[in-house]
């Protein structure tokens, strides 16, 4: 009876909805928020599930989804469709399964649309999170356990080899990855320098996330000098996110045999024409190697990664910051935060708490 | 007794001298040729050696060393002294030695100085030439199994890991590394276009060369057209030996997990204000490595380079075009050739022919 009456129950279903390409900086008006309707039953003989989502990340990856392709072939990424939901990492809860892997009831992270009801047709690209014993915070999930974390572990310890005692320099440091890098940085015994965009973010990566030393960029006239000063010896890591005239000026800073994770180009995702990078020679000089990379090929490494990052959450060897916002209907504004900076560590969206 | 005059004998020493650091296009009066004097035989306790230079290579990297330290420290390369002999790869015959390793008579390659005879105080650098069989060509050592060849060898295989049936594009096609990347590609089974700067070049790239295709990069307008045109599947290797504009329309053809192997930057060498690189962030979207290097940091696998090349050698699988100047009066006009694309294959000094 119960089923029969699941079977039809249609609810309202809050969307944020892509408007359209986007050149220069996003605007609010680059999406709109609506309501739907799903009904909360999968149609018979569907393999996918039916999720309730809980929590949504804002990523600056997510930017240059809202750009066409440029006609290349196999971009990593496929753009948001003009008039769909946009998608990207979220916790959310299976409502209903025709997957053997998955059951009513379980919890699961990864990529979800922006929506209060999803239907993932292919759900292989969720993983279940495992209730077995307290880490089991739906932040942590996505702000340490999920993309981020991953990102930050494979584009730290995998890309840039670091060794104990090398210098390494983090931008954004204070974003999802930034904070969790630097901390890795320092896990691994080396020297590591951040830089944000405010006096608050500064003193947070010197005073929570225990960076040696940290740098207001926008009060630097000079980001040659500013490397210099903190950098006497060069640099041996750089874990770039965000492109343009800082990783312009890390460049005349980088040691022989430097490594720069280029894990994103924040500075340059709204501009129409990029900035151009002058010093790329000292790539050939210095031997230096610079490696783009996504956490989604290096997924058989995700259990190594849960085996490393657990015991650090246990011991208290990890902190994290996080910046909440309510609501789907605030989803927009948060995502576009990013983009001006406003956002004090993770930025997470709270669909619903269960 | 004949020790005795050995001791003696001192006997004019023609040199290239480096005259002061440059900008813009090294000029012939960047170096002067002068003669001074030399004592053929070492000092006695001196555990250096006596060479007799024979073959002197000229190669692109030199243009770096005539430019000063840009302050930061580690760099790569030592820069000439203004006043000294400018110094590079040569094949050279020892006429005394105090080191234990080398004997009078021996032939070796390596880093020499540009005059008739050098003494080399840390013969650590120089390699024997064994004599044992009809491969020891002079030529062929400097051309092929010297650094040339080292620097293909490592810059494909090891730089670019590739794999058969990918897409290769190798710019400066016809320079002595280019040449032989080509011709590595192929061998593997990968499908190779080469760009250089002249028909008869582009001529020779696909007739003698073996590459599939071959284009005059002086006659394209849009070379991302050009790249679409010979790579409508997109790049997976491109060996970059020019920098500058050819790189950043490259970026936009490079597939996922492409690799850039950042072997010279000739377009930039030159250049007092270098060129902005706009299209980096396809190194983030499409998680694409790009990585300097150089040979010298890769000698242990100098004899896995011969066990690869000489068979090549041997079985006609390896070809190569060599442009020869003679005498050291003529070195400062041949080297500076390279900058203008003069010469047609590896350029090459002779200073002696025994």
């Amino acid at each position: 009876m119960a089923d029969s009456s699941d079977r039809k129950a249609v609810v309202g279903n809050k969307q944020v909805i892509f408007m359209d390409f986007v050149s220069g900086f996003p605007k609010e008006s680059s999406m709109y928020v609506t309501t739907g309707t799903v009904k909360l039953k999968l149609p018979q003989g569907c393999r996918g599930v039916l999720l309730k989502n809980l929590y949504l990340s804002c990523d600056t990856y997510m930017r240059i989804l809202m750009k066409p392709h440029n006609g290349s072939s196999g971009d990593a990424f496929n753009p948001y469709a003009p008039g769909c939901p946009i998608y990207g990492f979220g916790v959310a809860k299976v409502l209903d399964s025709g997957h053997p892997d998955f059951r009513k009831g379980d919890l699961v992270w990864g990529i979800t649309t922006w929506e209060e009801y999803s239907v993932i047709t292919a759900p292989e690209i969720l993983f279940k999170i495992q209730h077995t014993d307290q880490l089991c915070f739906f932040f942590i999930f996505l702000l340490i356990i999920g993309m981020a974390g991953m990102t930050a572990f494979i584009g730290f310890y995998e890309i840039c080899s670091p060794k104990k005692g090398e210098y390494v320099y983090v931008s954004a440091a204070l974003g999802a990855i930034g904070q969790l890098v630097g901390q890795f940085a320092k896990l691994t015994g080396c020297y590591v320098v951040g830089s944000a965009g405010s006096k608050e973010k500064v003193d947070l990566l010197k005073n929570k996330f225990g960076f040696d030393e940290a740098f207001n960029y926008k009060e630097e006239h000079d980001l040659n000098a500013a490397l210099k000063r903190h950098f006497p010896e060069g640099i041996d890591i750089y874990f770039d996110n965000v492109g343009g005239k800082m990783l312009d000026a890390v460049l005349l800073n980088m040691r022989v045999h430097g490594r720069i994770a280029a894990c994103g180009m924040i500075s340059q995702y709204n501009a129409d024409k990029p900035e151009g990078v002058s010093n790329l020679m000292n790539i050939v000089y210095k031997s230096v190697r610079m490696e783009g990379f996504t956490a989604m090929d290096h997924l058989q490494q995700y259990s190594k990664f849960l085996g490393t990052i657990i015991p650090y959450i246990k011991e208290g060897k990890i902190a994290y910051a996080e910046d909440i916002a309510e609501g789907l209907e605030n989803g927009p504004s948060a995502l576009l935060g990013l983009f001006h900076g406003r956002s004090i560590g993770k930025q997470i969206i709270v669909v619903a708490r269960a």
